[in-house]
């Protein structure tokens, strides 16, 4: 295979008959035609490439499964409300771990009172789930409705699910710190993008990467950006860990089930202040430019190279 | 992994909490809560257990993928509207497969003007596509409404994309005749779903078998049923091949995606008119009763052993 992931989906989607995003394909979730206020997505979880079984322990792995789409759900400003799961389940797979995914997986779904609808299983030769999950929004909150000036934050710290996979690696075995959770049990920001879909312009998760994430919502809202290198926002673990090279680190990592979203700086105070009030960290990392380039910028201003983010189809450490 | 393709479905759905089908899981598709007219299902194909790549062309996996998921769409007695694709793929896959897989999935799109709103790709070790289709139904045609003495159709033919993979097995690569192309190109009934949302009480489709659906037809609507062997549909193919053993061999089928569909008696003369008008093929194959067991009647009226149907995690030939 020579493309790589998005390259990839253009080619497949280019055989359909499709409506620009997010009506069609291109956004973190769809937004259904004719069906107002519904968003859906699915994404797929897969042993080996998402999970090593060695890692994640049966309800991890259900846990996560559901917590990425709910991740693509909250990038859209949307309250999940149910969802259907396709489970392929390899034949030496024990009853014991049928009901560990399925426990890790209710707990979430019932932490956000969303309904399991329906699903499929399969035989197959290698682990994964793949599920679909919807939710509603008051006005899907896009990638392409960002303006020159909007102010970009980030939720929580990013680079530290990353860093969970190299200590799992490292270690040969599960072990629990807080990367290492950030890796096994991403916590996907349901509550924040429901405040977003009040105060933002845009929003994308940065499950590919800060770096990655950041060119798709410039990419699609048509605008470059500035990201202030020294403020994002950077775990102990991370720092600690890389020092200099921190982060470079970070910008491409992947996985970190953040939200990455861009305000009207008329709203910013007020968004900043709602996040405040109900415990939702944020911070902001730069503004959206109309300037189609996107500069990473240091401490006196130096300019900083940007590292790609994650694409399945590349070696990944 | 002990338990069977169901009961692995119960035990998962166990631990979530979830409202009686078609609102929760247990029919052919979900009645999506609080969405009046919604009908969602999800389904998919892996290499090696519903495909091989020796027999299926790249535009066969696709037309596939998304047949399988039209085909429950078409049992809820639902106009299918809009799906998302979830690929899993390996990083051997060429761009050609790539493309030959959205056009196969893209031609059975177009035909029945349905939207590719959304998806994903990531790395796999193995192919599988798992979609999620929806669709809007006036009411939705449910496994569970069957009464007693409701007569009981079937579409078109049984047992012929089992004889497809025997076939395709006994020459050890691609051969196009007609159990083959049933096996490979399946023909999702939509036109035939709607017609039985208008006439039907229950319904179907045979995908793990006709015994098999029927039993969860029956189970679903706390019923039994009576079914006359000698009336039920068997392609020349399926006789030819299996003279006296063709009934049992049929019965046991899987990937037959015809619709199995429980008419009032007092419809089933409209039904059949409106289906001989747009030309869609049924056959009158028996009928639901009181009495919650499965009678499998041939001629002089001896009673016929039931089958199991289709179980992924049984062993198939």
């Amino acid at each position: 295979l020579k493309v790589n992931e998005f390259d990839l989906i253009d080619l497949f989607t280019s055989y359909f008959r499709t409506r620009p995003p997010p009506r069609g394909p291109g956004d973190d979730a769809a937004y259904v035609p004719d069906l107002r206020n519904l968003c859906v997505t699915t994404d797929v979880i897969v042993e080996n490439v998402h999970f090593e079984r060695r890692f994640f322990s049966a309800e991890e792995i259900g846990h996560k499964a559901l917590a990425v789409n709910l991740s693509d759900l909250a990038a859209m400003g949307a309250k999940p409300a149910w969802f259907l799961v396709s489970l392929c389940l390899p034949e030496r797979t024990l009853e014991s771990e049928i009901r560990g995914m399925a426990l890790g997986m209710s707990r979430l779904a019932r932490s956000l009172r969303i309904e399991l609808v329906g699903g499929n299983v399969s035989k197959a030769g290698e682990l994964s789930i793949s599920i679909c999950a919807a939710g509603t929004a008051r006005r899907p909150l896009t990638r392409s409705g960002g303006r020159p000036g909007d102010v970009l934050y980030l939720s929580g710290t990013m680079g530290d699910a990353r860093l969970g996979l190299k200590l799992l690696r490292a270690s040969g075995g599960p072990r629990l710190n807080e990367p290492v959770r950030r890796q096994k049990r991403p916590h996907p920001r349901v509550r924040l993008g429901l405040i977003a879909a009040r105060f933002a312009r845009a929003a994308i998760d940065i499950s590919d990467g800060f770096a990655q994430d950041l060119a798709h919502l410039c990419k699609a809202s048509r605008l470059g950006a500035i990201v202030n290198v020294d403020r994002l926002p950077l775990s102990r673990g991370v720092r600690a860990t890389f020092g200099a090279g921190a982060v470079d680190w970070a910008l491409a990592g992947g996985e970190d089930y953040e939200l990455l979203i861009a305000v009207a700086p008329s709203r910013a105070t007020a968004f900043e202040r709602e996040c405040a009030r109900v415990g939702e960290k944020i911070t902001r990392v730069g503004q959206l430019t109309a300037a189609r380039k996107i500069l990473f910028q240091g401490a006196g201003g130096k300019s900083h190279t940007m590292p790609a983010g994650y694409d399945h189809f590349r070696p990944f450490d």
